[in-house]
């Protein structure tokens, strides 16, 4: 039986180390992801300094670190078959995650992210989806789906409408054979993208919802996060609410637990912090651990990754967990 | 003018942490060089986790380095026009290193560099050339050449005919122009394979000679370093023989000065020693400095990279400098 079926965008992300101004410079929000088409993202790239290819792709980077937990992952993605989806597709077995949809033979290049990592460790994304972007409901295999106890989404897919399909057959698939089904919101102008399609299916799919604080505003469009919270409740399952250094909220019917986040000795990318978060909640939550302890995984998941480059966590999870 | 040319094999690293036994259960030595061809790189590659893909290739790193000093270096050497090339153009580019040989339209993908960092931090590296054994005196710039002041050349391009080829056609227009030649050993079997022929290079061609114990070992068929060093003297105008944490011997005639290694706080990986070393004795050569000031910049760059993974420098060597 595999503990969680992670489907998303198969992206390499290129990691560059910039002044705090050249994402405003190029037309990004600080700190949000924005979707370029391949002559934008070369434009990007060719202001770039040297970079750091690195596999990522955020529900990828979810299955990674689940893996390095000592779960059984698979991962629902597509690449091309060129360079870069070869590094892809490496890293994600060389995890030990299972990873079946074969490379795209034609079509886009694989997907690339450009992130950008400004002094304050901040990182601001531009992403060109590529082959990524071509995910069909064909590619979803049900079988495996049915076999996991959580099929873990991205909201970046609810942005192209094949990957959408796919997604929500995903869904059905899932909630068919009886796997739960959760929803990470991916980015706030993400879901202000997607605002009435994402509450809906918050009412009516979804069984485990991750947001950080300015995804689930949007989501509700309140004002604060105390707001936020009181209309979240009651929609689903359950919600993990992370807050960055403040830790995380996580509510299931009437309870509800404050997490603290696990102080860092520096903070130098926050890529993959959330992606990270979510691996250690799924862990605990497929492993028997109450909420509490789902959200000290996830806390502790998230400390490692923001302590070097890069979205997938380079020191063993298990071990770090004491597992 | 340009400070330096380099020349070498076009790399992009593929670093990966290994357990201790890793190289040598897959018939590498610990420490050193191989070069491999394609079915052999895929299939170390596919035992190899998961890693990252940084921009490599010795001489390369050597320009790299210069231009983080603020020196003015260009490189010669081939990618194929493809991710893995596109990559290692963007990344020399954008550090300000000029790169004007167009990437092959046919022929071997761009070459790769699988670095297995052992938990002693050490690298031993299995080399796929590539397009970069395709390198040809064409792509040779004479006029570059001779607007330099000193040509860096790489012992590992020794292993290709054309290259070769390439390195003593640039050779010769270097010397023909009053620019001085710099080479690396690179790796002691490289010398090995090679030891007459290098012998002849370094009485007759070669003005600066870079070598680790190791190398100067194997290219004299020395007991020790003590005995390497007498027999290398006074055959090139300088020689600088590193020795990891016991700094460096430099030799410039009569002239000997020993350089202390710069005390670091953590070895991570030893991958780009030797070749931000040569960065830094080379940017001060070409700055009017004298040996021992050569020496302690070279000593400042190495102990740069080998504090963190990869082989090129993360912080601006100018700044750590103090220039």
């Amino acid at each position: 039986m595999t503990d969680v079926v992670g489907m998303g965008n198969a992206l390499v992300d290129v990691i560059a180390h910039t002044n705090a101004d050249f994402p405003a410079d190029h037309g990004f929000v600080h700190g949000t992801a924005t979707m370029v088409d391949a002559p934008s993202a070369e434009r990007v790239y060719a202001a770039l300094g040297p970079a750091t290819e690195i596999s990522g792709g955020s529900a990828a980077n979810t299955m990674a670190g689940l893996a390095s937990f000592g779960a059984t992952a698979s991962y629902i993605g597509r690449v091309r078959d060129d360079q870069l989806g070869e590094v892809f597709v490496h890293d994600l077995r060389a995890l030990g995650v299972r990873f079946d949809v074969p490379p795209a033979t034609t079509g886009a290049a694989t997907g690339r992210c450009l992130v950008m990592v400004t002094p304050d460790a901040q990182r601001t994304m531009c992403t060109y989806l590529g082959a990524s972007a071509e995910l069909r409901p064909a590619d979803v295999d049900a079988a495996a789906i049915a076999d996991a106890q959580v099929l873990y989404l991205e909201g970046y897919l609810w942005d192209e409408p094949d990957a959408k399909e796919a997604m929500r057959h995903a869904a059905a698939s899932a909630h068919e054979a009886g796997c739960r089904v959760a929803l990470t919101l991916s980015d706030p102008f993400c879901v202000e993208r997607h605002q009435q399609e994402f509450r809906a299916l918050v009412d009516h799919e979804i069984d485990i919802l991750f947001a950080n604080e300015a995804e689930i505003c949007s989501l509700y469009d309140a004002p604060g996060f105390d707001e936020a919270l009181r209309r979240v409740r009651h929609r689903c399952e359950i919600a993990a609410l992370t807050r960055s250094e403040r830790g995380s909220i996580l509510v299931r019917g009437d309870e509800l637990v404050e997490v603290p986040a696990v102080p860092i000795n520096e903070l130098v990318d926050t890529t993959g912090a959330g992606d990270q978060y979510a691996a250690g909640f799924l862990f605990g939550l497929t492993h028997d651990a109450d909420l509490a302890e789902c959200g000290r995984l996830g806390s502790l998941a998230a400390a490692e990754v923001i302590g070097h480059l890069g979205a997938r966590p380079e020191r063993s999870l298990a071990e770090l967990a004491g597992l």
